[in-house]
């Protein structure tokens, strides 16, 4: 039996796992660096009829970051890679409006739409990390509100630099000599607080108009952006009433803005740790946890919290702590997590070392599915951004395991009924100008 | 019987074509934004057994530009698709030094370099079209000898960057739990008067450890900065004397900074217009000459030039000017070959229409082979950067007609014998910190 409304499904491709020991495991392809990891990846999850993957992207480094993260490709050149050994499957990936320049990143984001046929998804963050300032020779990163300001005014930007030329442009009438219609090309003119740019852009509009755009904003500034302009929300939440209560209120602010609830999917995302028993998926997650590197899942959650907890006694109460001015969204639910369970901040650390922060399903492929299944059908999401503890094996398991499962209950697509992003999520084109 | 020294060929892939009308020929398929046309292309040069192909770019557009630039696919990420459908063939494009930030075109770069396993290459331009500025929401481009300063200090910048992790960072041993190894991360602190970035870069040392520099510069300052760092330099020559002239000069000032002249490499424009007979190759130059545009055709001299030409009588001899402030270079050559040749402003502006200012070889496979080796051999080349009037056919023509002659002469390589750009320009890789 087919349910009317349906999943959506994406991959969050870390390269070394989103389990900061997932990289260890004996069947793990470890290596951000990883080219042909990433490919067989995304292969994979086209094959799983997914819509989209996803690449994080940072501006920063420093050696005990999250192994994922320490180095990596650069995302916007890896999704052009990808565009050209997948077909169908969105790509997505991370670009801060904080680092930089809108005519740049219009023209990147435009191109990866072009030559994937209109598979580009844009997340649109405005930087998690506060070294990055220094990377870009800037005294400060800007205050957390002020860089949703920014981020607003750079979405603003891009998008009337994406309208310069009105679709129909190519004319390529060789009788006639007239390769454009030139009267469809506009000089935007845009002026604003942060960011100015004239244009035109120096390309034809893309095929889904704009990217689809992304956003993980989960304080109030950022909660404010997604429900404005976000058409995917990652969310991070390990509570099902919680993340009802984030939908609703995404929903809410959208409908505000004049928007249709539907045209904004909220995807919380999962970790999923697979065995054949619940027993044998305790046991590997456990085997994860014993060989996380303490010292990086610490600081993977100073991150997190926005504060270095050097010097904080491990088995104490998790203590409390002014606002972060970096994730903050992040920060306040998981203070919420330890309040409510009473986690000591070792407890709290390797529970972030395990997913980051989100949801963890432990279990087999059935049990994982159950859990997908009760969320989505609560309104407490309109798909999942899987986050693999390692790669391949634990994301070809989700796929060849929980995948087959969804499809059969009828909460997930058999087959792609569209070729671009925007079609799998059903999403409207945007008009011209819009 | 085979030279022991072997040109070189790079393909310019400006995909509507380098003369201007290219694209109206019945063969030619049009469409800078054609990604299927630039693969083919690329693959077409690859079987040539071509250097490198090599995409341009500027950061503006107006409709009256050569039909090549003024919608176009960014080169970067054009790029990063083509490193997935090719395997050997060099992979170069433009980016900007003025309009781009030295963290971010350190990745992208370096990512091209690591998904191609060594074979990117990096066309250092200060910005050719002063109209960029605005799209920057700068007031003004920045004067000539500046854009140079600027560009001198960015290679600096992205040097030190790329260097952040010396070889073999990468450890990856899951029972030690040694992801990568630490000491081998540090962090270059540059501090110049235009850009600083502090790092490290997020990125393992690339396999080429720098990208193939290149660089198109011709004034004294663009000389000056050649002569230090680029590695392939693209010049513009009508006449054999000036580009041997122009070799001497830059290997010269190459071995005053204590560098092997052996590694720059001088690549001077040819664009070849290849017929069954002479006439008939003639025949061909002349149609595509009443297809071309005026009104297009006097825009680009004016860019070349580096002034506005409304108002000049055609049919009188090429004005004097004053030195232009963007492509000096170009301007000097240009005039010079006006007053040599006595050129009406409409003669001018019809051979720029052709070529760009570059080098016009009109005949049969035969000649055209013989136009290279007489430059080549004379010491005027170290190779050419060829510039099909159209895509594909004429370029075809030259892969099929043209190289195999090259080869049974001895001048050109019949197979490839390395997998990196550099290898295949006999270039070392720089240690680290070089
Ligand atoms: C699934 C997911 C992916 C994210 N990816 C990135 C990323 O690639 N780069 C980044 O700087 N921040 C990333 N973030 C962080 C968000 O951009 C944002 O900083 C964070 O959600 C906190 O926002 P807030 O301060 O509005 O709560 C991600 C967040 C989530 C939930
Ligand atoms: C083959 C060739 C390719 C070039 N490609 C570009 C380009 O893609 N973008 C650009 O802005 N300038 C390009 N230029 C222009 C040069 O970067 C430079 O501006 C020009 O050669 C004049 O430099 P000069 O002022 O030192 O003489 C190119 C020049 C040549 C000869």
């Amino acid at each position: 039996m087919s349910s009317p409304r349906q999943m959506h499904l994406g991959c969050f491709i870390l390269a070394a796992g989103h389990h900061i020991a997932g990289w260890r495991m004996p069947e793990a392809e470890a290596g951000s660096e990883n080219l042909d990891l990433v490919v067989r990846v995304a292969q994979k999850a086209e094959q799983g009829k997914f819509d989209l993957v996803f690449l994080a992207d940072a501006v920063n480094t420093r050696p005990d970051m999250h192994p994922s993260m320490v180095l990596r490709l650069e995302p916007l050149t890896l999704l052009a890679a990808l565009s050209m050994v997948t077909k169908n499957i969105g790509l997505a990936a991370t670009a801060s409006t904080t680092y930089t320049e809108p005519y740049n990143l219009a023209r990147y984001l435009g191109s990866i739409d072009h030559m994937s046929g209109g598979r580009c998804g844009w997340n649109i963050v405005t930087g998690a990390f506060a070294d990055a300032a220094k990377n870009f020779g800037r005294e400060k990163h800007p205050e957390h509100d002020e860089r949703y300001a920014m981020a607003t005014e750079f979405v603003a930007c891009v998008k009337a630099l994406w309208d310069s030329c009105e679709d129909g442009i190519w004319q390529l009438d060789k009788a006639a000599g007239r390769f454009i219609d030139a009267a469809k090309m506009h000089t935007p003119g845009f002026e604003g607080k942060y960011f100015s740019s004239k244009g035109p852009l120096n390309m034809s509009r893309m095929p889904q108009g704009y990217p689809v755009m992304i956003q993980a904003g989960a304080s109030e500034a950022g909660r404010d952006v997604a429900g404005r302009i976000a058409e995917i929300v990652y969310a991070v939440h390990q509570d099902m009433g919680a993340s009802k209560a984030f939908c609703d209120d995404l929903k809410r602010r959208a409908v505000s803005f004049g928007r249709s609830p539907d045209h904004i999917k909220i995807m919380p995302g999962v970790s999923a740790v697979i065995g054949g028993t619940e027993a044998e998926a305790k046991r590997k997650l456990e085997e994860l946890g014993e060989c996380a590197d303490p010292k990086v899942a610490l600081q993977v959650l100073a991150e997190r919290l926005g504060h270095d907890l050097t010097g904080y006694d491990l088995d104490a109460p998790v203590p409390d702590l002014p606002p972060s001015g970096i994730m903050r969204g992040h920060a306040e639910t998981l203070q919420a997590l330890a309040k409510k369970d009473r986690l000591t901040l070792r407890q709290l650390r390797n529970f972030v070392a395990a997913s980051m922060g989100h949801r963890l399903i432990v279990g087999t492929p059935e049990q994982v599915a159950d859990g997908l299944q009760e969320w989505f059908e609560a309104g407490a999401a309109d798909g999942f951004n899987i986050m693999p503890p390692w790669f391949p094996t634990a994301f070809d398991d989700f796929v060849d395991q929980v995948v087959p499962i969804l499809q059969k209950r009828g909460l997930f697509r058999q087959e792609y009924t569209a070729s671009t992003l925007r079609g799998h999520l059903g999403l409207p084109r945007p008009e011209w100008g819009g």
